[in-house]
């Protein structure tokens, strides 16, 4: 037995375009010889597609695309799709299995997560149990015990897949949307293999690729045999199309987990986030503004790889602050990459606000009245040229400064997307020498890795953070939800982690008007973490 | 018996503050003689707190104030507060009812709402079944049907005030935090009426009041005797012990539900909404941008009965496109609410900006670059008072406008609150128009609320939509969810509604980065209406 997945990059609210994409893998999958193909999960609506499922038109159109894709694809393979059932005005998150232009089947989710970015009991009904769909298999009657993403994420006694194996699978098939996030990749290889050995059931996981708003999903789609061992993963970030024959396993030649590999991870996911989410909302350009500092150079570094070199724009927009080398770094790292380049110096704009403001601001002292001016200055000449041309633009704050509120609303964080706001300022140190390894030379320059941090916004300006500190300690509260206890026993100063509590907080106003990010990490700002803006507890 | 509803403004995370309010009002309530008091839902927390509820030392700090004031209360007195529970880690949104010093029962939730601004599911379990409080009043036992908000909003056959009057109860005591919207009153009215009369048992229900984030809780709590007439009516917007003595009942004097009163409502919770927002951030005066227009109007009025007019500054920030009656009309209206007015035109900027921009834009032509270039220009002045002088700043859009995407991101949708985004264009004008009534005199001048809208960024430039079709067809769609084949049916005409779908859809990237409002209507922008961003269905 041949079995197909299809891990394709689907497009929320593309009905038509996601129902076409899968019968043209179906058919693929067919003339490569597969018995049954895969499809991920929501693949007709795209995931997730949050309150347009309220709209009753497009659970409609959805189950429309749904019967079309069952007159147009080979009548002798069984293929099994994702899409949203509707019964008695209740949505179910479904898998339909189909053969000989028929529906065999039709699979509901029993477990529906809620945490995180996920909110899928806002839409769906859940199932208590689900029963293996039966086909027919080249004349063989074959049990498919088919789930849906969070049924594998279900290690009780009694899980949706031991219930299924006991019901008679003879194969277990999950279709997912199952976002990247560091380090999920072994998670997933130990799902797969756990339950297939525990169960002697051979398992097939087929995940999601591409961007969508702030997640990006991976694909790297999984395949175990009867003893747990991996005999297939699909590549990270492509849409591909796999066959694997059950009968040609070599155990031998099985596969062993993942090695972690972040940097590659996350580079190649942030780029695939960026180009999905830039292309999907018809753009083909992008522009940003460069400082010569680390979070701008990623950011560019990122989009050129993303959009290639002649698709994206830099611009410096140098103040009377800015340093020589912050303006030479920016025009050798645009040169390196070979994108667009421009200089606008602020200085006019500047003076005449200064001036516009001098009666009234008389007698108080600076503050950072003045530099978030500067910095809206150039959210102001971003946008324009957006406006403009056309080209998206690209916000280039990091997690480190976007926790502890060190950015200008409507100046450096304009923009549609921030695509490194889940990346700590440590891991942006990393991502530009892993981007100078994989190249094998400089193209981000040395001098903007090895310079102090600073926003140049006023005189001999430095970043008032140890980032050595700072950053892992941001990085310990927001995304391992770390207690004050525990931090102080990990030897963090009290003071500080105070500081650090009260600084986060303090900006969640500026993160609500913040533009959508990547996530990266267990807990990205955005979506996922929903904090109250209005909050007087002594903590996060 | 005497029953007292103490509805007070609890403010999210403030655990100490509100538990030393609820002692307050508890002990206020002994003296003037109640047997029982009632407190508003999640009293200690506030609510709603969202995602501070997964700080495990949060809940371990409401439950010590529990205990704190169960210590230091009258022990005469029965008090049903609300508190989160925890067991096993799991979490459940709770009634503590407590008698004599000691925690007497503890009730669970059992409908936890995941629609529209609730996402309940995501932090509490829900519990199946729940049974009355036995409690000692005056020597003889009472049953107390204890309940918490949605468990009232259950009007299926054994619903959840049936089955607590099946298992004995004598009275049924609702805790709520139920938000203000324009007709919920009534709903509210007609639930705790119908409850009361179809299990013959007086009905207690005390609501929150208070502004948090983007919702405004009004209070307005209600009793019903065993016919279900309403015996007791707590005010809108203020906090309130009321003390309702149940053998004193004259069944002459039963209240008949209330009659809509659409624009004093909405009118006094945006001034709560206002004042909540800006006084529970620490903010004590606020700023706007003054255009001479109907929007900016009504939040300066709105802004001023919530601050007083001495804690509210407008600017007039005038372009070369402005017209002299919108200058005038800005003044006058600034004298009559005798707040802080300023002028300060934005020829110099706005000119610096276009020399600065002049190679690069040479040869395009003028297009929306070089109005959002204005607002913009104006969104950072405003930003510069606020962050100088620590004004809080209001952006001044409509509902109207943030659906079309009618509004400059950064600029004129720049501020902390915008406290009319939920009010449709024509909505805008009535307030207005009450407003005037209400004073008796032209506090906003005519001119205003007569002219042609207009944004006031181009020559002789006029809001391109005719308001009395698009405000109430742009409610139809986001309100009440119609359809394109109900819409036709109504009259509105096809190429009309495809255009106001594609224009709603095309502009969610900017409502996702505007500032939170105050939600009045079913269904506002913001948390309750979570649209993905990429979205390619042909519709909404």
């Amino acid at each position: 037995m041949k079995i197909a997945i299809a891990q394709i990059n689907t497009i929320v609210g593309a009905l038509r375009t996601n129902s076409d994409k899968s019968i043209q893998y179906i058919n693929s999958a067919y003339e490569k010889g597969a018995d049954i193909v895969l499809l991920p999960e929501a693949t007709i609506t795209g995931y997730m597609a949050l309150d347009l499922l309220f709209n009753a038109e497009f659970i409609k159109d959805n189950i429309k695309e749904l019967h079309r894709i069952k007159e147009n694809i080979p009548k002798d393979i069984v293929a099994v799709i994702g899409f949203i059932d509707e019964e008695n005005d209740k949505l179910y998150n479904s898998a339909a299995v189909m053969q000989r232009g028929k529906i065999s089947g039709i699979v509901r989710k029993v477990k529906l997560p809620v945490y995180d970015v996920f909110n899928e009991l806002r839409y769906y009904t859940a199932v208590s149990n689900t029963k293996p769909v039966n086909v027919n298999i080249k004349g063989k009657q074959v049990h498919l015990g088919v789930q849906i993403c969070e049924d594998m994420w279900d290690e009780t006694n009694n899980n949706v897949t031991s219930r299924l194996a006991s019901e008679g699978a003879d194969l277990i098939l999950n279709i997912s949307a199952s976002p990247f996030q560091v380090g999920k990749k072994s998670v997933r290889e130990r799902l797969v293999s756990k339950h297939a050995k525990e169960n002697s059931i051979p398992f097939f996981y087929c995940n999601l690729i591409g961007g969508q708003d702030e997640v990006v999903f991976d694909g790297r789609s999984l395949a175990a045999d009867t003893n747990g061992n991996l005999i297939h993963i699909s590549p990270s970030f492509k849409e591909e199309l796999s066959v694997i024959d059950l009968e040609m396993i070599d155990p031998l030649s099985t596969l062993t987990p993942s090695m972690q590999d972040q940097h590659e991870d996350i580079f190649n996911a942030i780029r695939l986030g960026i180009k999905d989410y830039i292309v999907k909302s018809g753009f083909d350009s992008a522009i940003l503004g460069l400082s010569g500092g680390v979070d701008s150079s990623l950011v560019a570094v990122l989009a050129v790889e993303a959009l290639g070199s002649e698709n994206v724009t830099g611009i410096s927009m140098p103040s009377r602050f800015s340093s020589e080398h912050s303006k030479s770094d920016a025009e050798l790292l645009a040169n390196n990459l070979n994108m667009n380049f421009k200089t606008l110096p602020i200085e006019d704009p500047h003076k005449s606000f200064l001036a516009l403001l001098e009666d009234d601001f008389h007698g108080k002292s600076r503050n950072e009245t003045e530099e978030n001016l500067q910095a809206r200055i150039r959210g102001n000449i971003l946008m324009a040229f957006s406006n403009k041309f056309g080209y998206f633009p690209l916000a280039t704050s990091n997690k480190t400064e976007m926790a502890l509120g060190y950015a200008t609303m409507y100046g450096d964080m304009a923009g549609g997307l921030a695509p490194i706001s889940d990346v700590s300022k440590t891991k942006v140190y990393e991502l530009c020498r892993y981007y100078n390894e994989l190249k094998g030379e400089e193209i981000i320059p040395l001098s903007v890795l090895s310079k102090k941090p600073s926003a140049e916004l006023s005189e001999a300006q430095y970043d008032p953070f140890d980032y050595d500190v700072v950053s892992p300690l941001v990085d310990e509260l927001i995304e391992n939800g770390s207690t004050k206890a525990q931090l102080l026993e990990k030897g963090y100063d009290e003071d500080t982690i105070d500081k650090i509590i009260f600084m986060i907080k303090k900006s969640e106003y500026k993160r609500r008007q913040a533009p959508p990010g990547i996530k990266i990490t267990t807990k990205a700002f955005g979506i996922g973490r929903r904090m109250p803006l209005i909050n007087h507890y002594n903590g996060i």
